[in-house]
């Protein structure tokens, strides 16, 4: 028997409230630079400090031994869904994090205009970071010029800055594309492809793709300095059960940033939009306390901070979480945890393969002892070394959510 | 290839004596209202603390994360079986604890006798507990008239108060059925039913049963206060290989209570039979030394005292445990383990997830340098947190059972 069949067969009715506290990026690394302390152990956290003693503690693999996870798989694994089985294009993550509402089927490309010369080769990759209402004045004159591509209808909306999204809606089609970004300056944009060279729908999906920068790149020929627009991580809206239907949970989700809510919105979360911050965020949390079964609350930046290598920003991130958490202490729901979806640690810029530390708190979490909440501490905890997948049995566990399985 | 065969093939013939001691239930949780302090933690166990210093520790997770198994997936675990492959009904355990040879295909029930008023409804479902002769009397009574069911055979068996077991053998019967009990009073019978409604082969079953329901009533119908009964997890045998033909290894069972004894019986033990408490236990494992490879040794109280909630009579039944181990002690097999097949913690009144702390000592366990066994200690040993079906592995690895793989 498939384990997730068993998990569900054991599941019953939530009476209890669920939360879990998101630090993007959160994981990191001690090494001679920073004095051999990550972020988390330099922080002053006097209020996840706090929670420690009544928490357990461990440390997650977001998808497996020595991979490091882009935002897609390293939350949808924190969701409960195997990020191998389970995979979103970059493309469709934008879609969603955009506000559309995508369709089995629909492939999205996360797009963004450059600059060409007479060539057609790629001289900005972000045409000088156009600003926003350039984007979107650009974005208004390809909608209005192609509405469909061949049988397929064609939805172009604009992001930030050269960011936008195009999704192609048609019968038959599938991702992954092979991207039509050269990903460096110098050279001409490629053809999309499928890159399951035996599948029809992709296929059919890359074909759709090249037709439209037949159409496309001549609308903007005469632009400046955004005459072109590169499209990557093409992929088609794969079929997730949601929350709901997988774990009889009504989630919502409190992000900010829309590739959070996009990803929440994947698997069926209600977005409760308007939080700009921590505080804010911890504050709807209160107001729809009774509404919802499980809460997502994300904080972005600690991601963004490590991202830029910035130590002493990432530390500073991790004391403003701090500071707020007495909103969400407020009203503590019977089982929360605190995590990150991957470690992005300062020294390495970037995502990283590092296990997370988790903090997970209930009635009968019990108390694994400890007086912090790090990355150290954390490899001395009850719940061990796991995979970030099954954050959610624990909770549900907690939350008296299953039956006993056999007599 | 598949890791049992794997394993298999990897097996040497047993030279060395190896022991399971089992204190059933005895993983807990620190929390506030017991001082931070397992019951593990709490209790005085010399002689455990004495027997740390040569072993290595670790915490197990009997079934899946977040999963509360019942006795048997626990015990199978501990045994070396993947609890969700190897599903064993709880009427085949009782059936077994009763001394009852099964065969392949029997489907037994675990039953009940009932008060049932003149309408037939449940108006107490133990008909008061009656004593164990009156129990045996009314068996032996229901054994006299019904020996068939249609073309099955039909076996009952008397146990403690008001409990029996009914068997049936027959050709092509299989469980599971669901339960002829309403679950509380005030309820008629159900009838039983398949689980699985496309197996013809449990649809016959659940007629057999609810044609023995039309046989037996009328037989006790004028009885007071016991004028009917109740009948639950009705499965069939299934078809398990035993520890002999899956580790070569002769192996013997020391338990007191009928339902551990049923699960060694399963999986091909001998039950060693008489000894009534842990002394006597550890004595006729001293008695018995000679004659086996593998002793599975079943303390029950810690168990039995967790279920009831009393975090003082579960400290003490560790002691008492751990007064008896000098007698163990005395003859020490080349390998041990000291572990439970689930958590039990006394805060909950019944089993749970949490993982298991697990002891294992032999001349290559190596040392952990840890002074006690506890939760707490258990976290930072050298076993991690592993899947219990792989206690056994380690425990042939430390008996020398295992040829190397690859060269």
């Amino acid at each position: 028997m498939n384990l997730d069949s068993l998990y569900s067969e054991l599941t019953l009715k939530p009476k209890n409230k669920i939360a879990l506290l998101v630090m993007d990026g959160v994981g990191d690394i001690a090494i001679k630079e920073n004095n051999y302390l990550t972020p988390l152990e330099a922080a002053k956290t006097p209020n996840l400090d706090a929670l420690c003693k009544d928490a357990a503690q461990g440390r997650m693999i977001p998808v497996a031994p020595g991979i490091t996870p882009g935002s897609g798989p390293g939350h949808l694994a924190l969701f409960g869904y195997d990020p191998i089985e389970f995979q979103v294009g970059r493309g469709v993550i934008e879609a969603l994090g955009l506000g559309l509402e995508l369709k089995a089927g629909d492939v999205a490309a996360r797009a963004n205009f450059c600059t060409l010369d007479a060539k057609g080769i790629v001289t900005d990759r972000r045409a000088g970071r156009i600003a926003t209402p350039i984007c979107e004045e650009l974005c208004e004159l390809l909608s209005k010029k192609i509405k469909k591509v061949e049988d397929a209808e064609v939805i172009i909306k604009a992001g930030k800055e050269h960011r936008f999204v195009v999704i192609f809606r048609g019968k038959g089609l599938e991702g992954p594309l092979t991207d039509a970004d050269p990903h460096r300056e110098g050279l001409p944009i490629p053809a999309a492809d499928a890159v399951d060279k035996k599948s029809a729908k992709a296929k059919k999906a890359a074909k759709l793709v090249n037709e439209f920068y037949k159409l496309a790149l001549p609308v903007i020929a005469a632009k400046k300095p955004a005459n072109g627009f590169l499209m990557r991580g093409m992929a088609h809206q794969p079929l997730i059960p949601t929350i709901q239907e997988r774990y009889g949970l009504k989630a919502a989700c409190i992000a900010v940033y829309p590739m959070y809510k996009g990803l929440a919105q994947l698997v069926g979360m209600t977005k409760l939009e308007g939080a700009q911050n921590i505080k804010e965020q911890f504050e709807r949390y209160l107001a729809e306390y009774d509404n919802y079964d499980y809460f997502f609350i994300h904080f972005k930046y600690t991601d963004k901070y490590g991202e830029d290598g910035n130590y002493a920003a990432k530390v500073k991130a991790i004391e403003e979480f701090d500071a707020a958490l007495p909103v969400f202490t407020r009203k503590l729901p019977a089982v929360f945890a605190v995590t990150g979806d991957h470690s992005t640690p300062a020294p390495m810029k970037g995502h990283s393969w590092h296990p997370v530390p988790v903090l997970l708190s209930s009635a009968t979490s019990g108390s694994d002892k400890l007086e912090r909440f790090t990355e150290t501490g954390a490899n001395l905890g009850s719940l061990g070394l796991f995979e970030a997948k099954y954050l959610i049995r624990y909770m549900q566990a907690n939350a008296g959510m299953f039956d006993k399985y056999g007599a």
